[in-house]
C-alpha cells in the first residue's frame, strides 16, 4: 500500500472544516483542474475599453497618419516578440499564426483605405475601425471557415492597433514581470505561449471544463488551476492577494493571515512531497515485486520534452502530431515535419517515441481542409480514415516518419483502426513509401514496430486478431470509453456515463491484453486513466506494460507503482472485472488499496 | 440449402446482360430500397405552381371575399377527409397534424387580417399570401424549434387554399383511383397516410437513402421502391408506364414490348414465390433440426399490426413507441398510450408483444421537448438518459403499460442500457407506479418480464453480468454496430465502416448470449440484421431464438429458417468469430449456404 500523499491526505477534510478554519474576504468556486496550491497577486488579463467618440471629418490628416503608423510600429514590434517567443517556446508551426498578423499590419488595400480616411479629416480610429470592420464583415459572410477565422484574426490585429492608438495597452501575458496568479477568462493557446512557468503560480479562468484548453496547459505545466469560476473572477483587480486551491476548485480572494498561513503550511507539505517525487526521478519504473512498466509521456510538440525528460519519461508514448497540422493555415511540409520527428526522436535519444499519425476530424478540425460539417463528428471522417482517404496527405507524414526513422528509436501507431483492412491499408501505404526512399537512397530503419490504437470498441473486442498484424497496442481510454458507453464526455448530459472504471471499459482492456499476449504483443494506455491513481493498479493488473501521461502525473504514479504488488494487482484487476458497476469497482480499489487512493479524482496527479 | 429464390437468382444476371435484354426509352437509377418489380403507369405528385399575379388595389371585396370563403371550404373539406383517413389507418396520434391544420383555417387574426386586405382592394391571392407569409415570418425568427415548425404548418396551409383559389388543386394520393406506380420528391408521414397499397404498384423518389422514411416504408408495405433517383424523376409525366426495379434500383420509363415482357414474367415469377412464401404462413419459426426460433415483427404503432399478422408475424419483437411522441405537437396521455398498447396487445392474443420504452432523443426529436442541441447527439442525451432524467414523462409511459399488461402478454424492454444502474433505476421506476395502481385497484398483471436492449458496446460485453437482472436482451444492431465501429451510418463518407458481418459485432452478440445463457436467459435481435439473409444463419448460430423485423422480411426468413440447420449454423458461426474480417465472413457464408444468399442486400426480404 502506498504511503499516504500529501495532496491525498488534505482532502479528507471536509470543505465546511476548511471554511471555519480561513478567514477571506471572498470566496470562488469552480472546477478542480490541475491540483496543488498557489499563492500570490492576481494577474487580471482583462480585455481593455476599446470604445472611442467616432471623429469623420476635421481631424488633421497628417496629424493622424503619423499617430496611426506609431500604433502600427508599437504593435509591430509587439507581435515580432510574441511570435519569437512563441516560436522558441512551442515551436515554429505554432509562431506562424502570427506571421499571419503582421502581414495583416502591411496588406498594402488595408493601409490605402485608411489612409483615404485620414484624407477626409476621420481621425485614425474611426478610419481604422471603418476599414477594418467592412473587411471583417465580407470574410465573415464567406462560406469558408478558413475565411471566417481571418475575420478573427483581423478583429485581433485591429484591437492591437486601436489600444495603441487610444494608449490603452492590451493587458498581455507578456508583461508579467513578478510572480503571479493568472485570473482570465479563458486562456488561448497563444497565451500560453506568452506564459512564463517560472512566475505563474496558479491559473482562474471564468470559463472551461476539465478537459478545456486552459485545464490541460495548467496539468501539462504542472501548475494548479481552477477554471469555471463565473465571469465574477474578472472583476478581481490586478494585485489583490489570491489562493488557487487546484484540489478543492476554490479560488479565495483577499484571505487573511490564518488562511494564508494555513495555506502556505500546506503548500509547503505540497513542496515537501514533489520534492520527495522529483528524487524519484530516474529510477525505472517496475512494481515492488519487480515487473516492469514503462512511464512514458504523452507529448504535442517537441517543446513538450524538456519537461517530459524533467519528470523522468522512459519514454514518449504518444506524441500527437496533429499539433503539426492545426497550427497553422496550410499543411505542414514533409521537411517541417521531419525537423519536428526528428527533434523529439533525438531529444529522447534511445529512448522509445511512439508518434501517432495523423487524428484530425471530430472535435480536432484543420479549417483549410474545409471538411464537411458531421452530424455526430466522433462517429465520423476522421484519424485513419481521413488519412486513408486522401493519400496525398498522409503519405508526406509517412515519409516524414520514415527518414526521422533513422535517428531515434521510432515506433508509428494508427489511431481510429476499426478493421483489419484499415491497419492493412496503411501499413501497405508505409511500405510503398519505405521503399521509395529507400530507392532514392534515404536511410530509413530497418525496422519500424507498428502498432496501433485501441479506441474503437470494435477493435478491443477483436484485439485477438488484430495482434496477429500489428505489433503493439496502445489503449485510447479517452475515446474507447466515449464509444463503449456511447456518451460524449464533452456533452454534460450524459458525462456522468463517461466511467473509466466501468467493468466494461476494464473488460475491453482486458480483452485487449489477452489477444495480445496470445501473440506476443505489449499493451500501453495512453489515456486519461494512464495517469489516474484509480485506475493504474488495474491497469497493471490486467497486463498493461506501458502507461502513457501527461508529464507532471509521472511523478505520483512512479512512487505508487514502485509501491504496487504485482501479484495483488492481478487479483483485484480480477476481481474487478466480475462486479457489476463503476462504483463498485471504486469500492474494491479503495478496500484493497486504502485510503490513500481515496482522494477526488481532482488530486490524481 | 435452402432452395434458390427466384428474386436472387433474378440478380446474379449483370445489369449489362439486362441491359442488352430491354428496350426502354429512358432509364433511371437510384437505390434499391425495396425489393420486387412494379408496373404500372406513373402518379406524379408534383407541386403545383402557385405563382400568380399580385393584385393590391381594384379587386372587389365582396366578390374576392366569397372566392376566399369558398376556397377555405374545400380546403376545410379537404383536410377532414385526410384527417380522418390517417386516424383510420395510423390511429389518431398521427391524425392530430391535421386537427393544427383545421385550426390555422379558422384562426381570428389570419382572418381578420386577410379581410382588411380585401377591403383595401387586395385580391384574395394576395390578401392570403401577404398576411400567412409576415405570419411565417415571425414564426420563423422565433427561437423555437416549435414555432418554427408551425411555419412550415402554416405553409402547408397557404399553399392548399391558394391552390383551391388558382384552381390548380394540389395533386394528392387521395387522388389515385387506378393502380399507378407513385412519383415523388419525397414521401412525408402524410402521404404515408393517404396511399392505398391496393393501388400503389411501386414507388419511385427523388431523394432519400436505404434508411429513409420513403424506404422504411415501402419495406413496411412490401412495395417494390427506389429511392433517391435524382431530380430527373420528377420530369415524367403522369400516366407514363413504368417498371420500378426495387432490386437492382432502377426505374425504365416508357419500356418497349420485350422489357415489358421480360418484366411482367420476372413479376410472375415474384408472384410465384410470395405465393409459396404466404402458404408458409402460420408454420412456427423452426430450424430443419427442431430449435424454436420466434420470428416476431417489428411495429411503429397498432396500424402495422394487420401487416404483420397477415406474414405471420409470432409476436412483436419491438413495438416503437417514440412515434406516439414524434406525431404530435404535445406529450402523449397516458390515456392516449393505453389505448395504443391495448390495441397492440389485444390484436396480438396471447402472443408476445415487447414495447420499447421512449427511445427520443438523437435522431429522433419530439421539439416540444425543446431538448438542446448536441454536438453528437447519437452519443448523447437520449433513451433511458431522457427518462430517466426525466421521471414526470417515463412515470406516464410506466403506467399506461403497466395498465395495459392487463390485456395480453406484454414483456417491457428498456432502451440505450448502458450501466447497470440505468437498469435497476428504470425498473424502480416501474415498480414505484405498479405499487401504486395496484393499491388503486387497477388491474396489472402479475409477472411483466422485464428486458433492455442491446445497443451500447458496454452492456453487449457485460451481458453476462446485466444477466442476472435482465430477464430478456434484445441486440439493436443497428445502434450497436454504429457504437461498436465508432461509425454513423448516415455520414457517407463512413458508412462503409457499418458492417454487420464485421467479426467484432459478431463477437459482441456472441458475447450477449454467452453472457444471457448463463443465467437462462434468451436473446432477440430486433435490428436490421434480424431480416438480412446472410446474418441470419449467423445470429441462430450463436444462439439468438427471437428474430424481429419488417414484416414482409418474415415471409423469406422464414422459408430460410425452415432449411436451416442449426448444428451446422453453430459450426459456421464459430469459424466466423476466428475471422478477421466481414469480407471474410461474407465468404464463409456463401461458401456454406451456396448461391442462394449470395443476392445482394437489396434483395435480402
Amino acid at each position: 500500500m502506498p504511503e499516504l500523499l500529501p495532496n491525498e491526505q488534505a482532502s479528507t477534510r471536509s470543505p465546511a472544516q476548511e471554511a471555519t478554519a480561513l478567514d477571506v474576504a471572498r470566496r470562488l468556486t469552480g472546477i478542480a483542474a490541475s491540483p496543488g496550491l498557489g499563492i500570490g497577486p492576481a494577474f487580471v488579463l482583462r480585455p481593455p475599453d476599446l470604445t472611442f467618440q467616432a471623429q469623420t471629418e476635421g481631424a488633421d490628416a497628417a496629424e493622424q497618419q503619423a499617430r496611426f503608423a506609431g500604433a502600427l510600429e508599437k504593435s509591430r514590434a509587439e507581435l515580432s516578440e510574441v511570435r519569437e517567443r512563441t516560436a522558441e517556446k512551442l515551436g515554429e508551426e505554432h509562431a506562424e499564426i502570427f506571421d499571419a498578423h503582421l502581414l495583416m499590419l502591411d496588406d498594402p488595400e488595408l493601409l490605402e483605405q485608411v489612409a483615404a480616411g485620414l484624407q477626409q479629416g476621420q481621425s485614425a480610429e474611426t478610419a481604422l475601425s471603418q476599414v477594418s470592420d467592412s473587411f471583417i464583415a465580407v470574410f465573415e459572410t464567406m462560406d469558408d471557415e478558413y475565411m471566417r477565422e481571418r475575420a478573427a484574426d483581423l478583429r485581433d490585429v485591429r484591437n492591437r492597433v486601436l489600444a495603441h492608438l487610444l494608449g490603452r495597452p492590451l493587458t498581455s501575458l507578456g508583461d508579467l514581470r513578478e510572480p503571479a496568479v493568472l485570473v482570465a477568462h479563458d486562456l488561448t493557446p497563444s497565451d500560453t505561449a506568452a506564459l512564463d512557468r517560472q512566475l505563474v503560480r496558479g491559473i482562474v479562468t471564468a470559463v472551461g471544463g476539465r478537459t478545456s484548453h486552459s485545464a490541460i496547459m495548467a496539468r501539462g505545466l504542472g501548475l494548479p488551476a481552477v477554471v469555471g469560476a463565473g465571469e465574477a473572477a474578472l472583476t478581481i483587480e490586478s494585485g489583490t492577494p489570491l489562493i488557487v486551491d487546484g484540489e478543492l476548485g476554490r479560488v479565495l480572494v483577499e484571505p487573511g493571515e490564518s488562511a494564508l498561513t494555513e495555506a502556505q503550511s500546506r503548500a509547503q507539505v505540497y513542496a515537501a512531497r514533489r520534492e520527495r517525487l522529483l528524487a524519484l526521478v530516474g529510477t525505472e519504473g517496475r512494481t515492488r515485486d519487480g515487473e516492469r512498466v514503462e512511464l512514458a509521456a504523452n507529448i504535442g510538440s517537441p517543446g513538450d520534452l524538456p519537461i517530459a525528460l524533467e519528470y523522468g519519461a522512459e519514454g514518449v508514448g504518444l506524441y500527437r502530431t496533429e499539433f503539426l497540422y492545426m497550427a497553422g493555415d496550410r499543411l505542414p511540409t514533409e521537411e517541417e515535419q521531419f525537423a519536428a520527428y526528428r527533434q523529439v526522436l533525438e531529444g529522447m535519444g534511445e529512448k522509445p517515441v511512439i508518434i501517432r499519425t495523423l487524428d484530425i476530424g471530430g472535435d480536432k478540425a484543420a479549417s483549410y481542409l474545409n471538411l464537411p460539417a458531421e452530424d455526430n463528428p466522433f462517429l465520423g471522417f476522421r484519424a485513419i480514415r481521413l488519412c486513408l482517404a486522401r493519400p496525398d496527405i498522409f503519405r508526406v507524414q509517412l515519409r516524414a516518419l520514415l527518414r526521422a526513422s533513422a535517428h531515434g528509436n521510432l515506433k508509428i501507431m494508427f489511431p481510429m483502426v476499426a478493421t483489419l483492412e484499415e491497419f492493412r491499408q496503411a501499413r501497405a501505404l508505409l511500405e510503398e513509401e519505405r521503399a521509395k526512399l529507400q530507392a532514392e537512397g534515404v536511410p530509413v530503419a530497418e525496422h519500424i514496430p507498428l502498432g496501433m490504437m485501441i479506441e474503437v470498441p470494435a477493435a478491443a473486442v477483436l484485439a485477438e486478431t488484430f495482434a496477429r498484424e500489428a505489433e503493439f497496442f496502445s489503449v485510447g481510454s479517452n475515446d474507447l470509453i466515449g464509444y463503449a458507453m456511447a456518451a460524449d464526455r464533452m456533452n454534460e448530459q450524459v458525462s456522468g456515463l463517461y466511467q473509466p472504471l466501468n467493468p466494461s471499459v476494464l473488460k475491453m482492456i482486458a480483452l485487449t491484453c489477452e489477444g495480445a499476449r496470445k501473440h506476443g504483443r505489449w499493451v500501453g494506455v495512453c489515456g486519461e486513466m494512464a495517469g489516474d491513481r484509480l485506475a493504474m493498479p488495474l491497469l497493471v493488473g490486467m497486463g498493461v506494460t506501458e502507461l502513457s501521461m501527461s508529464a507532471p502525473a509521472l511523478l505520483s504514479r512512479r512512487e505508487q507503482l514502485l509501491n504496487l504488488d504485482l501479484s495483488q494487482a492481478r487479483e483485484v484487476a480480477a476481481e474487478a472485472l466480475t462486479l457489476g458497476t463503476a462504483a463498485e469497482v471504486e469500492a474494491l480499489v479503495h478496500r484493497a488499496y486504502g485510503e490513500a487512493v481515496a482522494a477526488p479524482a481532482t488530486a490524481s496527479q
